[in-house]
């Protein structure tokens, strides 16, 4: 077998685009589905059986066993693994730092930042009252710009990067709360979590894409959402906690905020008899910022990029920070 | 008063930003909302009794007498006059070559556009399902991405200029279909209206933005419908009349289309009891692609713009082609 006759030695991860090996990569486990398959042929390799193999695309979510005997057994040749998920917890024991580890992580913050544009839109423009009662609703009367709007996003992850290309061109006024002052290079302004209050009275739009920590559970409580400007809409695609669900009821029935789009809720899934379901200016998506059919061409399309480099020996996508496990 | 005791001949439209009356502009008829007035004065120019200005700012939709009047008795010295919309059929009578003409036009597409991504946008994340049922709604099983889909753009004007860079971030494959064969350049590629039954075919969405004349009249019929893919989304925010209300109330019955949103209708407004207002892949909103609330800041700032230029001696926005009257 090839990877037994010429035994690849080179340190994991240095480029070598004359190796004539490059383009040979295994898929697993096997059923794995074809459209991953194809993507990796799509990217200018030939799937081959592993033993004959220089990189590996693990694509089962969680197998660590699995993946952990073709280590075991090939990890000698093996110089490149991409799994193909952003949440990697799983695999976290099977890292090492003989080769190169890639995931998928960036891809899905792209179907996450759309939706919360299209929540964002669709509370600008009406939409929730339209859909329940447009033949009864006077014309003209409803319904204001995103163009120009002022916009807070607290977080500045993955999501908030996708939701700033998205939205730059309604020249929004864009302002990221972050934990740290590092200035966020696609936003107006950068502030921090303790400067939360000041700019959220002027927010049109506040959009919640954080992580849910300590600092951020509960962060949108009665008095945070009492600072919101009676137009304003909350947009929440991050985790249900980060809201207090009966505090937003309560603001949503006083007519306090202009609306909610949430994605997300507390609890999830929000009971069929909840009052967030009757309010006419609450938008809810079960928790569908990133389903499988979203994810599938995204994927496949991180996967043919970094076979194409691999081939190239440039630089790869998503790369796994293996002492960090992310 | 100034405009007899110096009078001004200088050519109409020739910009000298040395002149010391620049500055002095009027707001008319009487009765104009301040917004504007203010707007005139943001842009840098002191408001003046029309008898001291060398420019008007005529606000009135649709008074031509007034106007008349004004420039039989002022017309000597006023070198430059804005008309605040973009339909200025009321005025084409009084247009004349003596001076610079000026409107809002292109100011309006934009909130167009805005309604045009917001339906393709909510249909794509399948709202009008979750908005309806979404208590009952299985999780993660609906709604796809805007990101990377084909879209067909009927029409070339200011709406689809405005739609191009809306969505230019969601990188999709963009086939602008116009009368002349003349490239749209933000665009994939540009075809003709003898083409449309070509590209209809692998659309993902389709943008109907065209002015209705005869040749776009009823342009989606049965047959134009059927050729759309059963998951694609028709979005019109043109003319009612450019789809054939029976025939989209079938094939949204059939589900061979994904679904459609409409801003404009045909009857319009559509009756209380119409088929299309229970059909659930079918989002409807009154004709407020552009309401006064949204144009109010998008014409206050041309306003501006226009009157800054005019200071500077600048080229001014929204030219009148006086003897094309628009």
């Amino acid at each position: 077998m090839a990877s037994e006759d010429t035994p690849d030695h080179r340190p994991a991860g240095a480029p070598d685009a004359a190796a004539p090996r490059r383009g040979l990569l295994a898929v697993g486990p096997p059923g794995t589905p074809d459209w991953l398959v194809d993507a990796v042929r799509d990217g200018g390799a030939t799937v081959v059986p592993v033993d004959r193999a220089e990189g590996l695309l693990w694509a089962h979510p969680d197998d660590p066993d699995g993946l952990g005997q073709v280590v075991a057994v090939h990890g000698d040749s093996l110089r490149w693994i991409q799994l193909p998920w952003a949440g990697i917890e799983p695999y976290v024991r099977v890292l090492d730092h003989d080769r190169l580890w890639t995931c998928g992580k960036g891809v899905y913050a792209e179907p996450v930042a759309e939706l919360a544009l299209t929540l964002a839109l669709a509370g600008f423009r009406g939409l929730p009252t339209y859909l329940h009662d447009a033949p009864l609703t006077e014309r003209g009367t409803i319904g204001r710009n995103l163009h120009g709007a002022s916009i807070v996003i607290v977080g500045a992850g993955g999501i908030t990067d996708s939701f700033l290309r998205l939205v730059a061109p309604f020249a929004p006024d864009t302002t990221v709360v972050r934990r740290r002052p590092e200035p966020h290079p696609a936003a107006t302004r950068t502030v921090t979590l303790a400067e939360l209050d000041e700019v959220l009275v002027d927010a049109d739009l506040v959009v919640v894409a954080c992580a849910l920590t300590p600092a951020t559970k509960g962060l949108f409580d009665a008095s945070r959402l009492r600072r919101l400007r009676s137009d304003c809409w909350l947009v929440n695609v991050a985790r249900g906690a980060h809201v207090v669900t009966d505090d937003l009821v309560d603001a949503l029935r006083e007519g306090s905020l202009g609306g909610a789009g949430l994605d997300v809720t507390d609890p999830e899934p929000l009971p069929v008899d909840h009052p967030l379901w009757s309010l006419p200016t609450c938008m809810i998506t079960p928790h569908v910022g990133n389903t499988a059919t979203m994810a599938r061409p995204l994927l496949a399309e991180r996967i043919r990029t970094n076979v194409d480099r691999w081939i190239r020996g440039e630089p790869l996508l998503g790369a796994v920070d293996v002492d960090a496990g992310y």
